[in-house]
């Protein structure tokens, strides 16, 4: 018997968002794994810390911070095979997944190489997303309105379109993209409503108005837009 | 000294997908509310059931199915009164919200009413969108793509340029809807690949290719459509 590969989600930084299930797999976990910066540093890992027990195997899967796809997908190469030896041996592997393991996550890199092999569950998570409209105090959606989660770096006149086009809008990993997303957003009107968050739920949480945010923003940041009358006041 | 209101997420359905706050402060309450059909038959409180308190009161929101928006809105009306009857006694309220409560609840509707005179938190909860995407075992963004969430009522016409504008899309809410949907979908050459999830982490959890989901589908239930190249696979 091979074990189950198990993505979980942990949310986005505080751990009491984590879900019972999440906690009542980590606190039983025999091997987890998790993705780290070269020097070993790792959110997921942080955000799960007090629930994997002292007795658990930790794979720690070393992900250089490069421009370069190859050294990356190299990583998540090796990463996938030391997890699949964890598997062959019969354990079951959780990959710690900061969010949720299927939105913008790094864990599909680690999927796509496993789940055709083995066994899988995915345990999903409270994202950034909502977890901004809660600290913001905004409703994201009502109704039948469209919502569009748009990544930071996505190239400006695509923005421009891709907003248009929807009704509430999250735009994510915010980081040094921001001057150009704020002058963006001023030349479409819709900068002086829009809401500035940073590190969701961590103690260093900011939430301002989009207009005095810093620049550069951390790369955990967000920004949050509804268009036209706020969609829940009727 | 006034009460807090709270909205509470609760995630999908599965109760093991609440997070530890949610749990955490549900087994603490003096006070929930939840809206329920006329008939009382609540699924936020099925999702709660086994940590609210014996001793907690309940306040039940009756929430008539009705097309027209007056009577649904009267029963807002009547629930802020009787949270905010609460409050003044110095009571937390704990509204509990399927999902997440800023996230097409119907949790906006009471925020709305009392968030200019009470203190409010929001705790964030699992949406549907990522549940689906974990049973469906379908990673639903990589990198750069853009997520639209696109509500099932919406005309079609509409609908066509949402899904034509956004790279991964989730459809919502399709119920009896489905008809009309899948064959949009088929039309835009988007329904083969397409994933319907019903009921999403539920006993009566159904994960089928779209062209053999039933006709009505039930209110909960989605579609999950990636476009092109499958976006994790590289």
């Amino acid at each position: 018997m091979t074990g189950k590969l198990i993505g979980v989600g942990l949310g986005p930084g505080d751990p009491e968002l984590m879900t019972l299930k999440a906690h009542r797999l980590i606190t039983g976990a025999a091997v987890v794994a998790y993705p780290a910066l070269e020097n070993g540093e790792s959110f997921a890992r942080a955000i799960a810390a007090a629930a994997i027990p002292a007795t658990a195997t930790e794979l720690i899967i070393r992900i250089p911070m490069t421009v370069a796809r190859a050294p990356a997908q190299a990583a998540y190469d090796r990463g996938a095979a030391d997890i699949a030896a964890q598997l062959e041996a019969g354990r079951d592997v959780l990959v710690l997944c900061e969010g949720d393991p299927f939105f913008y996550g790094s864990f599909m890199y680690l999927f796509s190489r496993l789940a055709d092999s083995y066994e899988t569950e995915i345990i999903p998570g409270v994202t950034s997303v909502t977890s901004c409209a809660a600290v913001a105090k905004r409703p994201l959606t009502a109704r039948n309105e469209v919502l569009s989660i748009i990544p930071g770096p996505l190239e400006s006149d695509d923005m421009r379109a891709k907003i248009e086009a929807a009704g509430a809008v999250a735009i994510m990993k915010v980081g040094r993209h921001i001057g150009r997303i704020r002058a963006l957003l001023s030349d479409m009107g819709l900068a002086e409503s829009a809401t500035y968050v940073a590190r969701v739920s961590l103690p260093a949480q900011q939430v301002l108005p989009l207009e005095r945010a810093p620049d550069p923003a951390p790369y955990f940041s967000m920004i949050l837009i509804t268009k036209g009358q706020d969609p829940w006041l009727s």
